[in-house]
């Protein structure tokens, strides 16, 4: 059985993902899906799972795709953490991209069984060594923590909703977590900073000590503190789709790499902003999980390459 | 005499540089400004006098103060270009930057003499084999390339206000020029395409052999062809105080160190971006010019190795 070697085998480099399994209905310029795999805890974990073991606990209803449980098995993560409510309905996003796709329009947000979602975690994923918890409430976010026993390191996702709804919870979360992921205006709004590197800078002195802020199609930026700080480009795509999910795979991809390395140096975090970016970069080209769907570590790969390619250029002569 | 050895030494690696020459008022988040030097051709000649000789043609009015022309000839500029307008008053720019201060406000544009500018070049400028066509009326950017005789490479830059109102004198001008310097706006706007890449290739098969779009807080790309790209980031700065002015000292960083180096590979190139983005990072902490004044080559290349060291992350083990 895979999922039972992964059980045995996955004490040491196994995520534990927490956050939403979703229905997604998305228009851009490039066309429309309807009902599709989405969910931040998805995409991460699907990202994740091209590096090491991951644990998902989410939420559905009765209406999920069986084929998307399978799937979620098929790249061997361990779904016993996903609940399923009778009689429920799945959370369902509806939005649209227009334009630079830089900005999601949300048309419908129906919570469903995601509204009373409770993370309950089966007893053996409280010793995983790793941690995401992608966009949830905080005071959720704060309960997985407290039930986790053999931490190694825990990175944390937010978005404006709670910044403005439960700032002094996403504080305490901040506190406890080791890597933030945020995007650029959620970094502003929650400092007050309109200066990206002072805004960063000031994240971190909330508690965690790497702040990641994504940008979208302008890459990602690494803060550590004053003197140091990595920036990856986004890889530059002439065929963006859909980019929905792009920072949950990105997270999933820095995550997967951390835990498959087990190695906390800061050039060792750099190699997994670019595996991130890389997984993000891969998700935008197809709707849903589509793209990540056919994924090889050989494309990750070569495309981790075709980053370095992109930035490359010499020392002073 | 300092102009006379630069006549006599500078055949093969001047850059003559055309444009705006003016009096900015500025107000930022942190402090404003009266009536200081300003305009296009200004930093972008100031920016390139770092690696190269440099000559400048432009207009300004009576009222122009002294001290600004002998900063210019301090930096070895030659302004035998720069006329004076007896009885005319100075291009004056007023506007103001908020918040991210990624977009400027235009308060006031009051053009004065620069409205019937004219570029007249000196006889030997005409021979100048570099030629960088800062941001003016694109028939006055082709009034001066057919009146050079032994080009080596030829740049431009534009705005809005040209895409929209000579947009098919612009794009003559993109037929006859190596580098188009513009930002992603623009490059969205005179293409009608939404994907950065995308637009930025359509501008590379109007003529330009390379288009380097600037980003602003998010640094530049060029792009050379379907394959080739090279992304640099923008240097992280936690005192960004007037950003008047960064896409003309890059421009003026490019052109600079590529006349210096007379070397037109892909790879020059790319340091060439690098030392763009080093003179528009140092121009932006402070207003006006002022940063520039007091720069030194050691504070350049300082910068250039950090830049490297931000991107800088290891290959495949």
């Amino acid at each position: 059985m895979r999922l039972r070697d992964l059980e045995l085998s996955s004490t040491t480099n196994t995520v534990l993902i927490v956050g939403s399994v979703a229905l997604d209905s998305v228009e851009t310029p490039a066309g429309t899906v309807a009902r599709a795999l989405g969910g931040a805890a998805t995409y991460s974990s699907v990202a994740a799972s091209f590096f090491c073991p991951v644990r998902l606990v989410g939420v559905v209803g009765e209406d999920f795709p069986k084929e998307h449980i399978e799937f979620l098995a098929s790249r061997g993560i361990d779904i016993r953490g996903l609940q399923t409510v009778a009689g429920g309905r799945t959370f369902h996003w509806k939005g649209s991209y227009e334009g630079d796709m830089n900005q999601a329009n949300t048309i419908a947000t129906e919570l469903n069984v995601f509204q009373d979602f409770r993370p309950i975690l089966p007893e053996d994923y409280k010793s995983s060594p790793y941690v995401f918890l992608a966009n949830i409430d905080p005071d959720l976010q704060l309960q997985v923590l407290d039930q986790m026993t053999s931490l190694r390191l825990a990175a944390c996702d937010t978005m404006n909703f709670w910044i403005n709804g439960k700032r002094d919870k996403l504080i305490e979360v901040l506190k406890r977590v080791d890597v933030a992921f945020m995007n650029d205006a959620e970094v502003r709004q929650l400092t007050g900073e309109s200066n990206l590197a002072r805004a960063a800078l000031k994240v971190h002195d909330l508690g965690p000590r790497y702040v990641i802020v994504k940008k979208g199609e302008h890459g990602a930026v690494m803060y550590c503190n004053n003197s140091t700080c990595f920036m990856a480009a986004s890889y530059p795509l002439t065929d963006i789709i859909d980019p929905t999910g792009a920072g949950d795979s990105f997270a999933g991809g820095f995550m997967g790499y951390i835990a498959k390395t087990g190695d906390f140096s800061e050039a060792n975090l750099r190699r997994a902003v670019i595996y991130g970016s890389t997984l993000a970069s891969f998700n935008v080209q197809d709707f849903s999980l589509n793209r990540l769907k056919r994924l090889t570590m050989k494309d990750i790969n070569e495309r981790y390459e075709e980053f370095r390619r992109i930035v490359y250029f010499e020392p002073l002569r």
